[in-house]
């Protein structure tokens, strides 16, 4: 048997495929490298366990050919379906790119699943189908659902697509609502953001924002660990969880700081006068995991060491140090 | 100034427009005939106060010069959204027509209102938002939001790309829960479909489900004056409510029989075995109306007095007695 998992060169597709092939389990990976990069895989690129096909799954008649083929070598037993746009206020300028991107992917994998029998989802949600619920402690009840930005909405429109296919022809869905998620490889983010600034310019780094608003972090490495747990250890037909550090996070002022204490320790950080960093933002965030540590998982890094980690990381990413 | 109303030959488009009409308001109705028809508003054909496109939403470049039409002649103040699909297991079967039909006419109206700065959207959301929550009785801010119906999922979606685009470009949004609502003109649901169906066989009337399900039902007439009244009196950016007849409704059996009582009172009523009429069929449903009463708006009929109207008038309007 084998997954599909789509976005397989983005940040959280690259490492989860990296997981199933070390693990032994085939996949077929799917990306238009819009986004992605086919750096992000070339380990996996010749490996015989992996399978890699650059197309846009929008284009729903090439994205049914390649399950198609892949299904008759060998059953594709479930899709992880991490595709999306991550540009959140380039998707609020023009709506259809997050309802190409972030929504009619999902709408498309929908069909061609429910087409060649492949009966088990798993899907990157987000902690913004909650829009900006001010200082309420989120978990996965709480309501109502707006969110501000049009990646928001449609990751909230997909979840609600999935959850009609679970009424219908899904035996399972596992719905992964993920807070910001950080770690190699680095594709966009605020931390990326920072060191690309202050690396072209070592004297100054000007923040969007007034630098208050708050959020937690969650390293990639414990974010793909969760997601396991959760796929293997949760059994319902519709499971969704919040994964988080479940700490209170930091404020961007604590990530600008690092950020310039690693790469240009003499800059000087100047801020904007809004507490938010664009429209769509949401300034504050306190997010409950108390339902995935009932299940048994628990994140091991606070978001201050997720940070500390990965501005490390990055910068020698960026840097090659 | 006139109001733009989308689906305005359709069942609750119709009642909107002539209450507009009737108050002095121009009225700009859209409608592709798909679900609507033109005779129910015949009355409003050729009053001065009333113009009339058949269209598909789904066409952007046709609904934009319509609108640049209409918007010149008369500056078009706010969009009444009501075209949707209706026909609920249809869009189980095919997942494309509510993606379009009831979605994509939501993201193009939303489009074009920001294209040309109209900047207060009415929209028929409904209590398919909710899924199957069981036994919960439901208020607005209940979660999780997880439907079990392509047309639910895709309410969902609309409601989110309406938060989303409140944050970045409109200046209000009245989202509106309905119910089932019931009344003239009657284009489906199940009294006019058991109607039909005892009109043509006057011994049988066979019922989907096992007659159990429970649900509140309101009046068109009641929804239409609820619209009006948060409209009016609900004064946020995003304004949501529930609307309905705040009790626990009735069961499918109840309306058989009353049905039956008024078209052949000598009929067999026999039932299904299952709690769900179709896949996608919401079982019971418990809807609280707290916040609307808040605000000061109560309904006159009880679901009990709703349905007892509804079936005499749907029984005229088919039979002309």
């Amino acid at each position: 048997m084998s997954v599909l998992i789509t976005g397989v060169a983005g940040f959280v597709g690259s490492n989860l495929a990296k997981k199933f092939i070390a693990d032994g389990i085939k996949v077929v990976g799917l990306d238009n490298l819009c986004r992605g990069d086919k750096k992000n895989i070339s380990e996996l690129i010749g490996h015989p366990l992996f399978s890699f096909h650059i197309t846009n799954l929008c284009d729903l008649d090439t994205y049914a050919e390649i399950i198609e083929q892949s299904h008759v070598d060998e059953v594709i037993k479930e899709v992880w379906h991490m595709a999306a746009n991550s540009d959140i206020p380039a998707g609020i300028t023009d709506a259809n790119i997050d309802l190409c991107d972030t929504f009619m992917t999902t709408f498309n994998t929908l069909e061609l699943m429910r087409r060649f029998g492949i009966k088990i989802i798993s899907f990157a949600s987000s902690s913004a189908v909650y829009g900006d619920l001010g200082d309420l402690n989120i978990d996965e009840t709480t309501g109502p659902l707006f969110p501000i930005s049009n990646y928001g909405a449609m990751k909230l429109a997909s979840e609600a697509i999935i959850s009609a296919a679970v009424e219908s022809f899904l035996d399972g869905a596992f719905i992964f609502r993920f807070p910001n998620v950080i770690g190699l490889p680095a594709t966009h983010g605020v931390i990326l953001d920072f060191i690309r600034r202050l690396n072209s310019s070592k004297k100054l780094l000007e923040v969007l924002g007034d630098g208050n608003q708050q959020k937690s972090y969650l390293h990639v490495e414990e974010l793909v660990d969760a997601m396991f747990f959760i796929r293997k250890n949760s059994s319902k037909k519709c499971n969704y969880f919040n994964i988080g550090p479940g700490d209170d996070g930091v404020t961007v002022r604590f990530i600008a700081e690092k950020v310039r204490d690693v790469v240009a320790p003499n800059a000087l950080i100047v801020y904007g006068k809004t507490n938010k960093g664009w429209v769509g933002d949401v300034p504050k965030f306190y997010y409950s995991i108390e339902k995935l540590r009932n299940l048994g998982w628990s994140p091991t890094l606070s978001s201050e060491q997720a940070i500390l980690r990965a501005v490390q990381e990055i910068y020698e990413q960026e840097t090659g140090f």
